[in-house]
Parts: structure tokens; C-alpha cells; sequence
């Protein structure tokens, strides 16, 4: 298995484009991605689990029941939700994208993100799909593109492609996604889309992307909110040539490691660029009794406000992660726990048995300095782990989303 | 029922004071308050849900079950939590004032709040404990040495009583609180005593305050964090003279009523004193199923920091309101749903039936500009409401808790 460039694109079979349609006319950047792939693919989605429901998601929960996919086209800028004309545009967007690549409509999977509550320019949409059509390519710029078209709030690119062998032949997942407020790991908490080559079932995607989803984004914290908009798609379209996927076999571990992979370095990506975020928060919980109790108690503590200010401040105030682990809902013997930072400066244990242990400030205030910060929680009671990732609570966070309608 | 001067002192037979005992020596502030009712108490307490418990609450949680309390003695500085000699600390601060008093150990609650992990000075505590009786009083000066005693990121002091009649009586409850930062609905959620010279059972003083709780600490919210020291504690004197209150009658009720409504007038002033925060939100249920769904709904509104982040950008980001709504975990109609903001500068109604309305931004940011702001939802499926209180997420939040314990 091995890291490659070309995004979305890298598998065979597949192109992808980005451009500004004008969704929000006073901010000139890529607004509108399409991704296609040349032969049907085999779909599988997740979406957010928020009662309110944006239109894009409630138009992909029907289209992903449909037995083949063949592209997505996504805009940022606007999250089409809640808004006057919300389904109405939602299906514009579909059908033209639908009607000018000539395929059925519940084969075009949509997406949008930005705004609540404002009217999508569906016609503006619908007017920009012929441009986006003739900068379709299988280049990596075409994932660059359209990668750079979903973003909002996110300061860099989340674009990432491997290479691995199933049954003999060379496979590629790739993918793209945007993600860096309002994220929580209640459910695919962002937009998300993977591309792949691999001959694979219907019912083995689903469980590999579900299994996936469970061991990255569902293991990142930016801010607790949800959104309306949250959506993570996989189109598959067994270019590789492999035998089709139909179990779980050795097949199917070799795939599914690839798309574990994926989404957790995507995943680690959104938490490093979380809003006005200056650290990438690693919360790694052992020696818990099971994994399930490990990933509750590891996202109490990306997800304490507390903690992550502390993180911001390089304050090495522990407490604050003891008392994270103690409001999670598990029940647990605070006097087994030990707690200590890591990063590339060193490692700095401060709390052993539950209670405090001196320690060199000097050094904390090192470790906890560098970019990359670990907070390493022993619980002493077990065998199983969990590792999470968030990010710190920083001015800018708050500046970012004090304003983010203007 | 009218508010009235003088805290914890206001109800007949308590005394108070506070002082400065240098448990933060580079912090020259009130840090160590005495409450001591003149006569044997009844007693109520609640405490934090969270698995770490500090030693204060570990001994108050089997005080509280002693048949009488006589004082309060909280500290300000260290939370005597997770610290090596945390629960020796504790006793000893505890026996100091009992052996001072001439009263039971279980007789004396204690509370402590500040930073998690050192060891508090107990030797310095109980040094201090001869000066703090001298200045024992029975003027509303003492209830608020006390108050300030307490007080460790606050920067107003919290202080109610309330006058009113029990059985041809007159009554009176006083209460101080303390809590700025680390505030959720969760428990408790802070330290906060109060007093009452109305004469009442064990059992219909538990009731009570566990009611009164459930309408007034329990729905605020500043971060989400819970901390290890939460207690909210009662002592009941008796010395009104009215009948004891054995049964939920119409005295009962008078009680309760002026109970709830010291513990509101508290909670609010402790989400309005929220870290860093510059608007007071008020968020309102309405036209629900049932209160307990209102106050679930209510509490995802004031808890969701990228709301709170558009209160301090004063941004009727109407939006983020109704995801927060979404993902509550309550199920509800979102087309049904109407949000309107409001203050002293007037109404704006910015989403019916769930999408929505064009609206005078100008006017929406004055609006939103007023110190308190009100969030009106109408779930339009029922007659229930309930009210709860937050406050922004500001830049203040994250520079108070980046570098809390220096």
C-alpha cells in the first residue's frame, strides 16, 4: 500500500473538475465540483444524522438507493438547507448535471455546503455545467479543482489517493473532502468524497465505509455542532479488473485497510485544519477495558472547551483531561488513570494513579509548543485503545465563526 | 415574595465571612469563606455527576447525611482535587472549623474551587481559621467577604435574598454562587450556598432544592465542561419560627417558589458572568410536546458554540440555531419549526416553518447588539416551554482559559 498523488482522480476510469460559478459573488474562488466516472459505479453513502436535513442530503439518501452512480457534483458557498426553494434547487442541480452527461438523474449524487437558510442560485448552476463538463479531466489537477471548489472556512486542500494490489491487480482509492468547524463525530460530519477502482459489491462497500467511517470521522472533533449538510460518498467502479469483492475475504481486508487508511488521514487533515486551529490534538486512550469505552472517553477529551483552550494557551493543565475522562458517561476508577504530552519535544508525564505528579514546566511548555500534540491516557484496567484527534480553541475560531455570514 | 439586601445573611441566625488566607499567594483576594448558622441546621446538598470527585465533595456527600449542619467553609485558588494529600487537606480543613466552632465534624460542609492537581494548604487554612471567626457577622458585609471568597474567574459577585411569608411567618432564603467557566447542565454545576431560616424537613428540603435545581442550574450552559467540585449546598435554621413544612402543602409551595426563584436569579447571573462572555442569551422554548423535550431543545441551543459564536459576532445566523435543534436528539418537524431574536431594540423573525425569512439585517444587528438577547423558538406541535440561559463564545474565553493556572 502505498501514497500517491492525484486525489479523486487516481483511480482508473475517473475525472474530476472545480470552477467559480458565482454561488457567492463577491468571493472569487472554486465554488462548484463535478467528479465522474466514465463507466457506472457501485455506491455507498453516509450521511448526517441531524433531523434537519439539508436538500442535497435528502435527494442522495433516495439517489443512493438507486442500483448505479455515476457522478457528483457539489458546491460550496450556499448549503442549500432550510431555505425557501431549498428541494426545488436541489433537483435542478441533479437533473442538469444528469441531462448534459446523459445518464439517469438518481445517478448524480449532489452535495452543497456554506450558508443555511439563503436560496441556492440553481440556475447559475445549471448555466456553469457545460464549462465544468469541458474541464473534466483524469489529471491530478481535475481532484485539485475540485477538491479547492468545496471548501468554506478550510485553509488547505484535503486530498489524498493510495495504491494497493486485491486479487492480483493494482487498485487506487482516492479522495477528496472539506471539513473544519462545525464538526463532531456524531456521523460523517463534513463532505467527503472516495473514489475507487476496486470491483466490489454493493454490501461490501457499505460495510467497509460504514467500518471506516466509524475509525476516522467519527473520531474527530472541531467544535460539537453537527451540521445539516454532512455527507460521505464512495463511488466504485471496477476498472481495476479485480474479481468483484463479495466477502470478507483477504480481498476485502486489503481493501478495507486502504479506505481506513484514507479516511483517517483525511480525517487527521480536517482536525488539523479545524477552525483557527494552531494545534492537531492526537488523544490516544489504552490499557481502556474495551475500544467502544476508549473512543468515549478520548472524544471527551478532544471535545472539553477547557481542554482545548489549555492546548492553545501550551498550559499543561491536566486536571482539565482527568475531568474530561470524568464527565464522558463511563465509569471508570480515576485512581488507576495516568495522563501524560507528548509531541516531538519530548514526553512529560504528569499525572500517575489519578493524582498530580511534579513536573518541569519548562519542558511541558516545550512539548506542548510543537504543532503536533499528543495527550497519552493510560487507563490501567485493560487491553483495548482508541486514538482521536481534534484541534485547540483559538481567537481566531472565534473571529471565524463570529462573522461568518459576511 | 421581594428581593431584599444581605445574601447569606439575610435569613435569621446565620453569620458569614470572608478573607484572605494566601492560598494563591501572588493573588491578593478573598480566598476563604466561613457561613455558620447559630442554631443546628437542616441540610441538602447536590453534587457533580462527574466519576472524579474531589475530596470536599467525597466528604460533604457523607456530612450531608449527618442529621444536622452547623457551617461552610470553602476555599477559592485549588479545587483539592486529584492532588496528593487532597482528602487529608480536606479532613483538616473540616475538623479546624469543627473544633473552632465546638461543633461535630460532620457538622461542617466544605468546598473548595480553583485549579486541579496541587496540594492545598491546609496548615495555612487552619492558621486562618481563629481570624476568619473574629469576623464573623450577621450584616450583608459578611455574606458578601463570603461571596468574594469564592469567586475565582467571576467578575461580579453573585448574591440574592428574598423575603416572603410561610404559616404567617415571615422567611427568608439567601444564597451566594460562584461559577464562570467549566458550566453545563449536567449537576450542579458550581459552588452555591444558601441559606433559609424557614423551618422545614429533611425530606421537603431535599425535594426542593433538587426541583429548584432541575429549573435553574440545570439549564445553563457556558462550555459543556463539568468539574470535579460542583456543590450546591442548603442549611435550613428554622429560626422564622413557622410550622415545619412536613408535606407538600401551600407552605411547601411558598418555598419552593421563592427557592426557585433564588436559584434562576443565580443561574442567570452565573451564564450572564460566563467566561469572556459579553451577551447574556436567554434561549426560549416554546409550544412543545412536553417541558422535558423544551428544556433537551433548549439546552443544544445554548450549548452549540458555533451559536454562541454568532451571538458575539451579533450575526442572526438563524441557521446554526435550528441545526443545533436538529441535533438534540429530540425528534421534531423542522417545517413546523419558527425562530425569532429578540432584546430591548425591538423582535426580528428570521425563519417560519422552518426556512427562511427575508429580514432587515440592520435591524437584526441591533438586535443582537443588546447585552441580553432572547432566542424564541416555536416547535408549534404542543404547550410546553422551557426557558434556558448561556452566553457567547468570545476571544476573552479562550485567553481566560489558555492560561488558567498562571
Amino acid at each position: 500500500m502505498k501514497w500517491i498523488e492525484g486525489g479523486v482522480c487516481a483511480p482508473k476510469g475517473f475525472e474530476a473538475a472545480g470552477m467559480h460559478c458565482g454561488i457567492r459573488p463577491n468571493r472569487k474562488k472554486n465554488d462548484l465540483a463535478l467528479i465522474v466516472s466514465k463507466t457506472p459505479c457501485t455506491a455507498a453513502g453516509m450521511f448526517t444524522k441531524n433531523i434537519v436535513k439539508a436538500a442535497p442530503v435528502q435527494i442522495d439518501q433516495k439517489a443512493i438507493q438507486y442500483p448505479t452512480a455515476h457522478a457528483i457534483l457539489a458546491n460550496s458557498g450556499i448549503a442549500n438547507a432550510c431555505a425557501p426553494h431549498d428541494m426545488e434547487n436541489g433537483l435542478l442541480m441533479q437533473k442538469a448535471a444528469a441531462d448534459a452527461l446523459g445518464i439517469a438523474c438518481d445517478e448524480v449524487l449532489i452535495g452543497s455546503t456554506g450558508v443555511i437558510g439563503q436560496d441556492l442560485p440553481g440556475d447559475k448552476i445549471a448555466a456553469a455545467i457545460p464549462e465544468l463538463l469541458a474541464k473534466l479531466t483524469s489529471d491530478a489537477s481535475g481532484s485539485d479543482e475540485a477538491a479547492s471548489a468545496i471548501m468554506t472556512t478550510d485553509t488547505v486542500k484535503k486530498e489524498f489517493a493510495l495504491e494497493f494490489e486485491v486479487g492480483g491487480k493494482t487498485v487506487h482509492i482516492g479522495g477528496i473532502s472539506k471539513g473544519s468547524g462545525m464538526i463532531h463525530p456524531n456521523m460523517g460530519t463534513m463532505l467527503c468524497y472516495l473514489t475507487t477502482d476496486c470491483a466490489i459489491s454493493k454490501d461490501m462497500l457499505k460495510k467497509a465505509l460504514k467500518d471506516a467511517c466509524d475509525a476516522s470521522f467519527h473520531r474527530i472533533s472541531v467544535d460539537g455542532d453537527t451540521s445539516t449538510n454532512d455527507t460521505l460518498l464512495i463511488l466504485a467502479n471496477g476498472e481495476a479488473g479485480n474479481p468483484c469483492i463479495q466477502e470478507e475475504n483477504d480481498a476485502y481486508d486489503a481493501f478495507y485497510c486502504a479506505l481506513k487508511a484514507i479516511t483517517q488521514a483525511l480525517a487527521k487533515k480536517m482536525a488539523r485544519d479545524g477552525e483557527g486551529a494552531k494545534h492537531l490534538i492526537t488523544c490516544k486512550v489504552s490499557s481502556c477495558a474495551s475500544e467502544a469505552k476508549a473512543e468515549v472517553l478520548g472524544k471527551s477529551v478532544i471535545g472539553s472547551s477547557l481542554t482545548k483552550a489549555a492546548i492553545f494557551g501550551e498550559d499543561a493543565n491536566w486536571g482539565r483531561v482527568l475531568c474530561a475522562l470524568g464527565y464522558s458517561g463511563e465509569v471508570f476508577d480515576p485512581e488507576k488513570v495516568d495522563i501524560a504530552f507528548a509531541s516531538t519535544a519530548g514526553t512529560i508525564a504528569v499525572c500517575a494513579g489519578g493524582k498530580g505528579l511534579a513536573f518541569d514546566e519548562e519542558l511541558a511548555k516545550q512539548v506542548l509548543h510543537e504543532d503536533e500534540v499528543i495527550i497519552d491516557i493510560a487507563m490501567n484496567e485493560g487491553e483495548a485503545e482508541a486514538v482521536c484527534w481534534g484541534c485547540d480553541l483559538t481567537y481566531d475560531y472565534v473571529k471565524i465563526n463570529g462573522d461568518y455570514r459576511t
